[in-house]
């Protein structure tokens, strides 16, 4: 018997480690029933997913303008996404969108700062809880038992640079202080739902990507996106509710706080 | 010879923990020159500050409508106490101000996540950047080898909320949502600061105030007021750089992050 095909949504997915995902996503063996690349601006300068838009087309998906801090617009993706999927609801969120100020504590702007927290910590909260019905949904429409990315989960993608332990020794190469702030922010609300929504059966974690070669990540960084999401996507796949708020790298190691 | 005698600056003195912070303050028997309690609304309906006002008339003070958010009147604030203290600086800054809502992943609002963000996380990080010429000027002119509370230190009031090792054991009690994220940004405030303003001699901690019965807390807190103020003020006085970046309650025990 084949394994029934799930929907998933991911943010960011007009370039980088987003993009990268919805390819693999594409490309694997696993069945994927429906796909929605959301991203805040599609014609954006640094947007390469009309390279990509022969792949998306071999799936029903929805590119909208998702405005990261615009509630309504997230209420109104969530009404989409719910009169594609039906009673099947979604079975993956990816929380992927994010920004970086390379900032300190004596050069931050209150701009940086909420922007920051808009776009890394407000909208995640904002989807997952307009988003939670419809994951609700394919929980209960699920015959899979446990917790699973096939099943109902949202993964939350995360950064080393969010672990209170790993500040002394890189602080100093890259401070980004509102960028930290604000992933140690989406920790939180990955461990805060995870605990919330558990009878619900619906899974949480957060994922560090690596040190990636993107845009963000910088020419030094150690490994390519294809690496990392390929690193990433094994990951979720071997997720179950044993890691249920937790703090993975792309590998599956546990990071600490 | 008597020890020299400090500035100190406390943000959210017209009630509960910071009041009594000022009135404890006050009343021990260490020398201070300057304090500065700072309030967004010093005539707010729950504010108490007027009763104490004989206390804190024994000292020049700066009784201004500090609005948590508003970074001109921080900047007003830190000019105000600069032509106070002039060559001395500022030796303890106290962020002591933050809000709490009972809200969690359902029922959290765009408002909620704002307000705790730009009161508790957003000002904090303003106010340290403000006062950090003062700060240093107090680092340099102090006489005190190594770090202390009363060289130069920023204290932020956090909670044990904030812990994510806490959460599954209290989230069902108080899921607090928009709080744990706003205090789990402040602890990551101050492991980042500490390791950017070490080389200047400034000391940061976090502390835990304990569960108290104030009006945040309720009435079913574990310790009062008195009790609590009591604890870290013994607390602060002990720090040392070896509690640069930590993370510890009002009886000096390290919580994990």
């Amino acid at each position: 018997m084949a394994a029934h095909s799930i929907s998933i949504l991911i943010t960011g997915a007009n370039r980088g480690l987003g993009l990268e995902m919805v390819k693999q996503m594409i490309e694997t063996a696993q069945p994927v029933k429906n796909l929605f690349a959301c991203c805040r601006d599609p014609d954006g300068p640094k947007s390469e997913v009309k390279v990509s838009t022969s792949y998306l087309n071999f799936l029903p998906y929805i590119m909208h303008r998702n405005d990261a801090c615009d509630h309504d617009s997230i209420k109104q993706a969530a009404k989409q996404v719910y009169s594609v999927t039906g009673a099947g609801g979604l079975n993956l969120l990816i929380n992927n969108a994010g920004i970086l100020f390379r900032d300190n504590v004596q050069t931050t702007t209150p701009e940086n700062m909420q922007d920051t927290f808009n776009t890394n910590v407000l909208a995640p909260v904002l989807i997952t809880q307009e988003f939670t019905p419809l994951l609700r949904t394919a929980s209960k429409a699920s015959m899979i038992p446990g917790m699973s990315c096939r099943k109902a989960a949202v993964i939350n993608i995360s950064a080393l640079l969010a672990s209170f332990e790993s500040v002394k020794r890189t602080y100093n190469f890259l401070p980004a202080l509102s960028y930290r702030i604000s992933k140690a922010s989406l920790n939180m609300l990955t461990v805060c739902a995870a605990e919330e929504l558990k009878k619900d059966g619906i899974l949480f974690a957060a994922l560090h990507p690596g040190w990636v070669r993107t845009d963000m990540g910088g020419e030094g960084g150690d490994i390519d996106a294809q690496e990392s999401v390929k690193g990433m996507l094994a990951v979720m796949t071997s997720l179950s509710e044993r890691e249920n708020g937790a703090f993975l790298d792309y590998q599956g190691k546990t990071l600490p706080w």
